[in-house]
């Protein structure tokens, strides 16, 4: 009686169950970003590759390329539909219209493409390198990341059955609207959902923003998912990446070190052409904060906030106020957004240390969105979320490197690596482990 | 696309979403005891009714006496399906065939009836009582329970949004898996599900039964409700309730004190003559279990096992096993069941207790099928378990008297309490407040 056939055979014929579903399915900072490479450097040639730096986790094993190779080519099939790019040139974001430009977008719309790439593997691990312009490159990062959770997701549901299924989500529902209760009873503190890239999956992050935005009322500012702030109106959150920086320098890298020194604040010039407001937010921890805030030019003061991505965000927090003190500016005027692993609690101790000195916000990641620690019904470990990033290699062939604040964060070539050290200092050091 | 347009409409169709979907919906037990009543007192007429312990839920608040109505009627007018029939005939309880006679098979079919009401309200509480034949009024207690108490979770669950219910099932779900991990560990435990009248509904009860019996192979026996155990082939389990030496106590109760003490004794000689074997499981608490034991004639320490309801099962226990002892019997070869308000933890305790003592099994009840304490997303507790129980007021026009093991769960009016007293002793205390 209650049978759907249609339903019933088409959940038997599917080729392919797509995990990115449109091209708006990334981090909005990413698309502010693809504007400043499409305006300032069309040209530079990039490669990208995709880490596990959970080593021990053989993502190999659960992840095979040729599926992984079959949803990548569906991303590359995909086009920005009209509805979405109506949306981008209308819409307000940070209270501002219009950010995209006529041309940005007309040219999203008829010309933008994704990069070739390489998929390979050995030893148990994958090997996903991207070849070709910036623009083509630099949307990669948001759409592999995704592809590569989900699937490993995928991979250990696999082995579940039924009942276990269910187990598992009921599992983390439970956990996920723990974390709820303990926000709400908190109504000033400020969160945007940053989990996309290590999201358990795209439906999971979807029933996890959804279920916020019913319950956390003003506490929840939105989400770096640009495909989920359009389809649910929410705000759009996010302003730029280390992958700035990180070019910038390894292009100024020819030349002295002084001009290597400077290259992290001519990225903060060149952003301030073309974005305002609350999208003025630095991201100083590239090559180290304190010598960032240090040398930083008097008007790097004039900009909104910054985000903290590796130091100890009380620590980064506290050096950020002072600084601001010691430039005669108002902390409290200012933004300070932390987003390198947190947690509700830590959120909350955050938001308590801050509140008053400063506009805290919680940019909550992969500990929102694949928070599965402890669900598996069999009390296995792999849908517990591993540390994958996606980072710039070479920048015109000129390889690229990071610092950051916590020294296993740090990317790029030993001998480059040391020249850096000896022009930016060596303030970064052996932080916690990275989990996520 | 994928809208199921009969489904969707039919959602919003429904005149009546049935609680009680079969007759076999009860606990086996009652059917046992309707062969009883039918075969020994088919003429004798009863009254009973439905009371709720927790009197500080006003029940009346939450369910309608119209809706409550539609549910009763809904279920008079069902009858014993030909597969149903054919189930009870031929299939083996407790490895024997042929337990139901033809003839009381036959009278199923065709005769069987359930008995006229009167549903009321006053203060808030409902009245409901059921009037005529034994044998038509006796099957209305589960059905009636069961009834109320789903009635009453449809009423909370209305309070709740979708993303609640959602919320509100993932913590039940966890609460229960959490229970059956507990229960994994010990795989010589036997339970037997035991909650059909106080379940949260009946599409919860079945899927606590389906992941228990997913997941728990051997420990889980079997489920009272013979619906689930003619569904999913599961055995049905149970033997025999205070109703009977109730009934035959209030029958008893017109002559002297010597018969109404032998009463208790009587429902033993009559329930052999019918059953044998692993259906020989008496219920001692009715009048006080010490005195029932100390009075026992010797052949009732040849009866298969006993359930406790009303007393201490580590107590109870124990007091069987000494008895048993100074019977000559060995308690090794018999059976003990506990089934009053259990839960996870207690009985892994009373398993290691008695286990290489007697053959201990738990019958789990509410708290297996309606354990929803601190689910509710919005920590409000009308969706905890409440005490609700139905009784024999009257048999042939006398009423009916438990003095039980636990003052609490006494009933029937002072005077004939005081006489039952009398003769049986006043060894009931005043046990622990009943929850369940």
């Amino acid at each position: 009686m209650n049978v759907n056939f249609a339903e019933r055979a088409h959940n038997h014929n599917w080729r392919l169950d797509p995990i990115v579903r449109s091209l708006l399915d990334t981090d909005f900072y990413k698309l502010l970003m693809l504007q400043f490479i499409w305006k300032n450097f069309p040209a530079t040639q990039v490669t990208s590759t995709v880490l596990n730096r959970t080593t021990s986790v053989r993502l190999a094993d659960h992840v095979p390329v040729e599926s992984l190779i079959a949803q990548m080519e569906y991303v590359r099939g995909l086009r920005f539909r009209r509805s979405e790019l109506v949306w981008l040139a209308g819409n307000t974001f940070y209270g501002t219209r219009f950010i995209f430009e006529p041309d940005f977008l007309l040219w999203l719309e008829n010309d933008f493409r994704l990069s070739e790439y390489v998929v390979t593997e050995s030893d148990g691990q994958l090997h996903i390198t991207f070849t070709g312009l910036w623009t083509e490159v630099t949307m990669w990062e948001v759409y592999a990341l995704a592809l590569v959770s989900e699937m490993r997701t995928r991979s250990a549901l696999a082995r579940l059955s039924e009942l276990e299924l269910d187990v598992l989500y009921a599992r983390a529902k439970t956990r996920l609207w723990d974390k709820i209760e303990k926000l709400r009873v908190v109504p000033e503190v400020r969160i945007s959902e940053f989990g996309t890239r290590r999201r358990h999956s795209f439906l999971w992050q979807e029933y996890v923003v959804e279920a916020m935005r019913k319950t956390l009322g003003a506490s929840l500012t939105g989400s770096s998912n640009t495909f989920l702030a359009y389809k649910h109106d929410l705000e759009a959150i996010g302003t730029n990446a280390h992958e700035l920086p990180m070019a910038l320098a390894a292009l100024a890298s020819k030349g002295t070190d002084d001009e290597l020194r400077a290259s992290q604040y001519r990225v903060l010039e060149l952003w301030a052409r073309s974005y305002g407001g609350e999208l003025l937010v630095m991201l100083p921890d590239t090559f180290g904060s304190t010598q960032f805030l240090a040398g930083a030019p008097d008007w790097v003061a004039d900009w909104t906030g910054q985000r903290a991505d590796s130091k100890d965000p009380f620590v980064a927090g506290d050096e950020y106020c002072a600084w601001l003190t010691s430039r005669g500016r108002d902390a409290r005027k200012k933004r300070f957004i932390a987003s390198d692993g947190l947690d509700v609690d830590e959120i909350i101790d955050l938001h308590h240390y801050f509140h008053g000195r400063i506009r805290f916000s919680a940019g909550w990641g992969t500990l929102l969105t694949n928070d599965f620690r402890d669900c598996h019904p069999r009390n296995e470990h792999d849908l517990e979320p591993i540390s994958l990033v996606c980072k710039l290699i070479t920048v015109d062939g000129i390889p690229a490197v990071k610092l950051s604040d916590n020294a296993n964060k740090s990317t790029g070539p030993a001998d480059l690596v040391a020249r850096y050290r000896r022009v930016f200092g060596s303030e970064s050091v052996e932080g916690p482990p990275v989990l996520v």
